[in-house]
């Protein structure tokens, strides 16, 4: 490719609204262009770069067994009512009417097509286990599109769905998925990504793991173990908490004034925030009469999407005045209207001695005893982890760190295959619903964590594995005849033994050329010129650690075959 | 691949909307299952011909010096605004509000995002000529999808877009273009198929082909030469048309009573159709208040396309009430109101005598002469060509045919360049408007056409170069050990060949076995049976023309190989 003739802008400042260094980097390339807010148009190297993830990907799909089908991008609301999802899915869906007045939806996923597709093709528990997936174009109305490819509206997805006759054999494939996952991130130039156990959110289900990029500007939270593989999302991860109990003591009604944060009632009685319960007050999503008060200790925090999981329903902050029986500030657990739904957290099991609003303003109860002043105490795991906690299972100390999610896989169950009324013939002849796995891939996500995670202060740098052209061809002074003449003989000897070029045959400087290529960040940049071509030589340059050679320009093919072939080694 | 596994129902029936040949055999074979009115999933064999196809049209692009881009589904308002199409295109562009109640829509053409990430990027004529492309999901909201893969809501198109600095060097590149499409099709597999002259519709621009596949189940009408090249589009089609004129005679009013036809005049009067005139009444698209009449010659029909393109305005049926002058049955051109339109066809150029309506009830004139009874008579070509007609060309015979339509090109002119704004440095410095070309191929149509055109009454028979799997294994007595294993070990080294064979591994008998491969239809049959292994051999069929021959299983992979060589012969 000439890079006179190609369509990619370089530019000196990224957009202003290009707040992390992948956005910037992949703007400042010319790899992306924004079309509207999270919606971008790529130029042929982005392309190129996610055609090569789209075949890697595909290569390690098929070899577990998977069949590549296309579902289409907007579907019926009569599928998506099938499984419930037409209802329970906000406004992150694109909903809109056909010419006919029909209700039509944009794809985010593909669970119900994908057992629309399944569903009768599928008759008997011999065809199983079977993966079907598609890459195609999703669309998700973020409210909050951010950091170009990272998080956008719309994405070419890998998405991919098995089904199986027993819920063992559906475990064994989403570990052999599991297993194909790590490989792929390996394989298109990933390093600092790690698996973690997370929440299954809209997808349902019961098992989840997320691929996550460690990286600063990841949204996000990661617990991590210090001493042992523990991982796992913020959204579920557990820890060991230290039981703090105090002793036992009479119930008494104490005006607390003006008091209300547990800052001011620590000061007041002189304790630690840890004898001290701490209330938040959700509601039901779109029910906001519906109101909820999560209970914990003073020193922790509410996790939302396990408060969700405990009460098995969608929940948003609190707005006031639904409910006269919330006194803010004095927020406790005696003596709460029967229509507030009260969910306790672990760490208040079989405490005494607490302090803990009482629900009349000014005033605070000491000597609170959950198992003697409530009524049949029900305990949930609903609080945060923090750093420093205890691992759940080897007790070590655990860090928090920030990353981007680049893979998901979900161990579904029969949430679909039940919803959607999809049997097959067991062995003994009964129907079943087969049990269901899910796993995707976002194919720009990935391309912006390796912009993220593969740079230097000059530009990108693209691992081989998926670069646009593994060579950038810098040519000085490509008005001198001489150099023209050998630079476009290379420049074709090395596109007929198949290496993709990008050859810079513009009449610019150097400093021109060489800041482009260090910017686009091709693996190899060889540069002729005048200077080295009086040695009959050409200079050869590793993007990655710039380390640098002279070779015969007789001998370059030969040399950069194989210097393709070592940096190749790192990604297999 | 295993059939036993595969996510591909063969089925006896069609569905009961299946009309025509190629969406009953898609269907039976289980390549594509609708999941709402023009919306389809294809399941893996249909994708792997969508692919190969893709990759043929790839190869032809890139030898173009196309620089392949993606462009997005969803699209903001604003950009369709700046080429005026937001508006000028009707309820087949889908549009909805996105969650920060913005106007978006669905692409079904990207000309305006093409133009967006070339303007800017492409700043001097130096980087002219510059062809971008992508092969991506479109929607068009269909009025009516029908025929399968023929006429659909969603699909895949490849669309390019070239950009030039002269109209000349666009002209060069359009007829590069034209003769890559010829290849593409010729490669996948097409036969019968032409390219004709058509309008340039809602892309606007000057000259237009499509490329079409002959078929009597075709929806477009192409108007051919039987003497010599002329082809096109029945919308663009023009022929000679015989002059017919009578003598001249004063014009004279007459009681016609209740005669509303051209029969019932041509049998009053006893005169040909062709001294009349036929009067059709149409109104402005959107605007019924605005009506236009317009006249041809009484044996001729209105091409309504050609109407659009004279008046430069879109229109539609008249439906009565709108205007007082209208007299329908007695309409004719003397003293029409000046709120009408008035377009009269060539065929009436100069003619005397004719006996037309009198916009008076139960009466016309006779003896008109159209230059001494209207002012300035303008005349356009707005007739519909007719079997029979002459040439244009060398005045032999046109006949016409149906096709479906497989590609089109078209020269779009400065049309884009100059409303959205982009412009470029000329070799003097100043800034001009690139010209454009654009370019599409629909892949699912293209599907539809091979499977129309490529067939048996047992089934598909699908081209060695975009088949699915060029070898279709059927084993027979599968629960013999050896036949089990003779299976397995040439299935092996097929596959390690790089030669892809779908496996019928099943237990079942070979009726069903030979009903599925003659359907699916893979180019190349191979049976292994405890018969055929007992003289250690195979036997190798031809699906196309059923040529069998019987082969020493030791020789069955050279066989093969050489077999796919000379059949690709055919698709080079």
């Amino acid at each position: 490719m000439l890079l006179s003739k190609l369509c990619c802008e370089r530019v000196k400042d990224a957009p202003q609204d290009a707040k992390i260094l992948s956005h910037i980097l992949l703007a400042r390339a010319g790899y992306i262009k924004q079309v509207a807010n999270g919606i971008y148009s790529m130029t042929m190297p982005c392309q190129k770069m996610s055609q090569k993830i789209q075949a890697i990907i595909r290569e390690e799909m098929d070899a577990c067994d998977g069949q590549e089908v296309l579902f289409p991008v907007v579907m019926p609301r009569e599928l998506w009512e099938t499984s419930g999802r037409y209802t329970s899915i906000g406004s992150e869906m694109v909903r809109f009417k056909d010419r006919g007045n029909r209700d039509m939806l944009l794809g985010m996923t593909h669970e119900e097509a994908a057992v629309h597709l399944a569903n009768h093709t599928i008759s008997s528990y011999t065809q199983l286990p079977m993966m079907i997936y598609q890459i195609q174009t999703k669309f998700r109305d973020e409210a909050r599109s951010r950091g170009g490819l990272i998080r956008v509206r719309e994405f070419t997805m890998k998405d991919a769905y098995s089904f199986h006759t027993t819920f063992e054999d559906m475990e064994e494939y989403y570990y052999k998925i599991h297993k194909a996952y790590n490989r792929i991130f390996h394989r298109i130039g990933l390093k600092n990504f790690i698996d973690v156990k997370s929440d299954t959110g809209m997808m349902g289900g019961s098992v989840a793991h997320e691929f996550m990029l460690l990286t600063d500007v990841g949204e996000d939270s990661i617990v991590l173990c210090n001493s042992c593989d523990y991982r796992a999302n913020m959204e579920v991860a557990t820890s060991i908490i230290d039981k703090y109990t105090c002793e036992d003591a009479p119930l008494q009604l104490v005006d607390t004034k003006e008091d209300k944060t547990i800052e001011d009632i620590c000061k007041r009685f002189n304790v630690s925030e840890k004898q001290t319960a701490k209330a938040v007050v959700f509601a039901v999503k779109g029910n906001p009469e519906k109101v909820i008060i999560a209970f914990v200790r003073g020193d922790l925090e509410v996790n939302e999407a396990k408060l969700k999981k405990a009460i098995k329903q969608d929940v948003v902050a609190y707005e006031g005045g639904a409910c006269e029986d919330v006194v803010c500030g004095q927020i406790g657990p005696i003596g709460l209207s029967d229509k507030i739904t009260v969910v306790i957290d672990k760490s208040l099991e079989n405490t005494k001695g607490m302090i803990v609003g009482a629900n009349i303003p000014n005033h605070h109860y000491t000597g609170f005893n959950i198992n003697r002043d409530l009524k049949d105490p029900q305990f949930y795991d609903i609080s945060k982890t923090k750093a420093g906690d205890k691992c759940p299972i080897c007790g070590g100390e655990l860090r928090i760190e920030n990353g981007i999610e680049i893979g998901n896989i979900f161990q579904l169950g029969t949430k679909y295959t039940k919803s959607m009324g999809m049997t097959v013939a067991g062995p003994d002849g009964q129907p079943f619903n087969p049990i269901m796995g899910c796993y995707g891939i976002g194919v720009g996500r990935a391309i912006a964590s390796i912009a993220q995670e593969s740079n230097d202060e000059k530009g990108l740098i693209i691992p081989i594995s998926i670069a646009p052209w593994p060579v950038h061809m810098c040519v000085l002074r490509q008005d001198d005849p001489q150099v023209n003449e050998k630079a476009q003989a290379l420049y074709q000897l090395l596109e007929s033994n198949n290496i993709a070029t990008l050859y810079d045959d513009r009449n610019c400087g150097a400093g021109i050329k060489f800041n482009d290529a260090d910017l686009m960040g091709m693996p190899i940049r060889i540069v002729i010129s005048p200077k080295s071509l009086a040695n009959n030589s050409i200079e050869i340059m590793i993007r990655k650690n710039r380390e640098t050679m002279n070779v015969e320009y007789d001998c370059a093919l030969e040399t950069i075959k194989k210097l393709m072939e070592t940096l190749m080694e790192e990604y297999k």
